[in-house]
């Protein structure tokens, strides 16, 4: 006898990537960033007064909403701030999906969508990419979903999905349609622009990859204000904790730090893709911090288990569509390059 | 026309309590602490290295796991860690909670039970108290329900709730039990040894009061092994973030310092308690950092309006049984005096 809900007994639940704590590792498997936050915001984390922590925080997380909407130049009323995006996620898939209420998305992606869905006992659609992982606009449409959610640039694939795509959906559905940005700084466009155009829009980002932020949690959602006061009544009072808000401010505000390091890893990535594609990997064209590839002959999951012997750790997916196929976290030019070493090394 | 699931348009959402940002005002209606968290735990949020921000928590805040594993002499599998005890609220709740699972709880009690019970479309079966605030046992039993939830010390009402009253409800249930244990540093017994007893029990704690740590957003869950791993495949995979767990983890082991500042509350709640009693209030005893109040004359409503234009926030329910009371907060000596001698103004 279970105490839990049926659906959550025979729920796998998200499996995160692997955590390993050695500081050995050549962690290519979780898209973190390599480099460190900015200097600006660690300074902010050291001077933090602690003793305000007796207080609870702004329950909107003020300070750090008011910041993301200078940076963007949007009204902090059509902000929502999360404890990291999936937060939101958890908030918007809470707020649309129900047994009546279904959940579209295109796949493969990222996985906790599924998780998410099912929490909610919400029936999923979820329609397959092609290889060329452009979006199946109709087929979206066709499915008259609730809740549509886009990942832009889409995981693991890394291919930005066209501001043209995304309007289509948004405006043949009736439902929310939610575009997940967690990896948009490393590309060349966003839809932020959409959401003056469609109420049904919400825009999630995320600090943990562009912001070198994982450990720290914060993520915002940008939406009319109409939905951002809808999303607000079922996110936790105090989602966002002080010291989060307070260092996830100015790390946003340092956009200069930001936009050398997002160079420096878009440069890393073009490198790293040329490399591969020289020892004859396939090597899907990315607008993210990582690369979707194909080995040219050995067994995916065979390179990812001997890498990860090596102290190389990658992400392979046992999954429909991935299981030819591996994600590669843009490293420094450095592990990058041990990466190539590494694969060359097999061949031989 | 709604995006939103109906029963999101016709939520009212928890109302958080006012935070003012000022610090002019005597902030008595939140229940916060009005000591500053352990110089230890502040210590280690200056010393935090920001470098390692870059990467994901641990999904299970280990080392924050392992302290209060260790405090409270319990093996780490038997806890989940969450943002604030609200995170392992929303967790129980969505993780029993359904449109066929029932929701019991006394009342008046922490309106956020109401709030996430809605959120799940489940039935809540509101057992009222009589004004001793004994728990309703057979009440509860007759209820059946999926998830009974029982504070203690309850608020507003400061109680604790018998083990004995719990193990009752526990063995005739074949619900889960969770008892909020979010005051029990204040008070004189915990319900924690039960969870050997009854596989059905799960206690919440938080940091959030007892070791002034509101702002820093960490609860934790305590039951059995089987339950705890339900749980956590509906939390979010980083719900705690590097730093939180870092500083909590500090937090909790010094227990030499929260029992000074505990000690402290209570004896200023006692204090506060009597001269509160000497000018006519009904004082309902409490083993809380909180009293809860009925003035002798005056209406509870316009003393709280009058209090805040005074700059002394106290909490006002308007809701069943509680128009006629106040919450009030215990603060320090010289804010309590404060509040004293300005309702004594008042009389005259």
């Amino acid at each position: 006898m279970s105490y839990f809900r049926s659906l959550i007994d025979t729920l796998d639940g998200y499996e995160p990537g692997e955590q390993p704590q050695d500081t050995g590792t050549i962690k290519l498997n979780t898209n973190e960033n390599p480099y460190p936050p900015s200097p600006l915001a660690i300074a902010a984390l050291k001077n933090f007064d602690g003793n305000t922590l007796r207080r609870y925080p702004r329950p909107l997380a003020d300070e750090f909403r008011a910041s993301v909407g200078s940076v963007l130049n949007i009204d902090p009323t059509w902000i929502l701030v999360g404890n990291g995006s999936d937060d939101l996620l958890n908030v918007l898939f809470r707020s649309i999906g129900d047994t009546d209420r279904s959940i579209a998305f295109p796949k493969p992606t990222y996985s906790l969508y599924q998780s998410l869905a099912q929490l909610q006992n919400a029936p999923v659609i979820s329609v397959p990419f092609d290889e060329s992982y452009e979006l199946p606009v109709e087929d979206l449409i066709k499915a008259k979903a609730a809740l549509t959610i886009i990942a832009s640039p889409n995981s693991p694939s890394g291919n930005t999905i066209s501001n043209e795509a995304i309007g289509q959906v948004a405006a043949n559905t009736s439902g929310l349609v939610v575009v997940d940005e967690a990896y948009t700084a490393f590309a060349s466009s966003d839809a932020l622009s959409l959401i003056h155009q469609f109420t049904n829009i919400v825009i999630v980002r995320t600090l943990s990859k562009s912001h070198s932020l994982a450990g720290l949690r914060l993520g915002f959602a940008i939406a009319q204000p109409t939905v951002i006061a809808g999303l607000s009544k079922v996110k936790d009072s105090y989602n966002v904790d002080s010291v989060s808000a307070r260092v996830g401010s100015i790390a946003i505000q340092d956009t200069t730090y930001t936009e050398e390091i997002v160079r420096n890893i878009c440069s890393a990535r073009d490198t790293l893709a040329t490399a591969l594609a020289s020892i004859g990997f396939l090597v899907w064209p990315s607008e993210a911090n990582f690369l979707l590839v194909r080995p040219p002959h050995e067994n995916a999951k065979t390179i990812y288990t001997t890498l990860k012997q090596h102290g190389i750790l990658i992400r392979y997916f046992d999954e429909e569509m991935l299981r030819d196929k591996l994600r590669i976290t843009v490293g420094t030019s450095e592990e990058n390059q041990k990466l190539v070493d590494a694969l060359e090394q097999f061949k031989k």
